[in-house]
């Protein structure tokens, strides 16, 4: 009888994911985690700044890391251990991101992977980067 | 005339927030962030894995140094650098928590800090940690 191999996370192993937020999101998005920065709500408050336009919450534009690890790569069953964040420059609505993952490290006797984890935007420019550290019983 | 000294930020101050995240914060952050891995939203699901019942997304509940840095400490004009997050422990509904600042560095001229961030059950046991950057061009 044949053994099915489990095909397993590997090092250098690549995910892309497409997303985008609205504004219906971010103001949802400011009602749940409290954050209400007028940065993220306010157009004339947000016009006099750096950014001179409303800016997506940090955390909102990273959360896509925690959407594609518990739902897509490596998915089902993934816990999340840590993850790192550099908010290079501002995310805004409605325009496409891609969430981009590299495997870097798999350690199997733990279940355990080191992923990269960027967010770039159409022209390729990365607007947020860190790294991951997630287990996964059954994928790593 | 008297010059009235703005009070800066400083290298060991610190700052506590109480909070808690309610069932309908989990799932309306699924909701905003498409994360609708199982282990935050279906009990039957939650009740076979390690945790026994659903546990918050770690995103939502680091959204709290967010909301922190954003609105209280150091407050408004605040703009987010970087943030590290170890998920030490799972956090769960309705459970009341303290996230808890210190002051590590200042660098005046970049009126930049580095920001220790934790999360702290009842009982003092870290849940998050991690490191913040952060920079406020009137506050640090």
């Amino acid at each position: 009888m044949l053994k099915t191999k489990k095909v397993m996370l590997q090092v250098g192993d690549t995910y892309s994911h497409e997303f985008s937020f609205n504004k219906e999101n971010v103001f949802q998005f400011a009602e749940v985690s409290g954050d209400k920065n007028p940065i993220h709500l306010d157009d004339e408050y947000a016009s006099k700044t750096i950014f001179k336009r409303r800016i997506i919450h940090g955390f909102l534009g990273a959360s896509i890391f925690s959407k594609v690890f518990g739902m897509l790569f490596p998915g089902e069953g993934t816990v999340y251990l840590s993850q790192t964040l550099k908010f290079m420059a501002p995310m805004y609505e409605d325009e496409t991101y891609t969430a981009k993952f590299t495997v870097l490290e798999v350690i199997p006797e733990k279940h355990r992977a080191k992923i990269e984890t960027l967010i770039l935007d159409k022209d390729g420019k990365i607007i947020t980067s860190g790294e991951a550290v997630v287990m996964n019983p059954t994928k790593i």
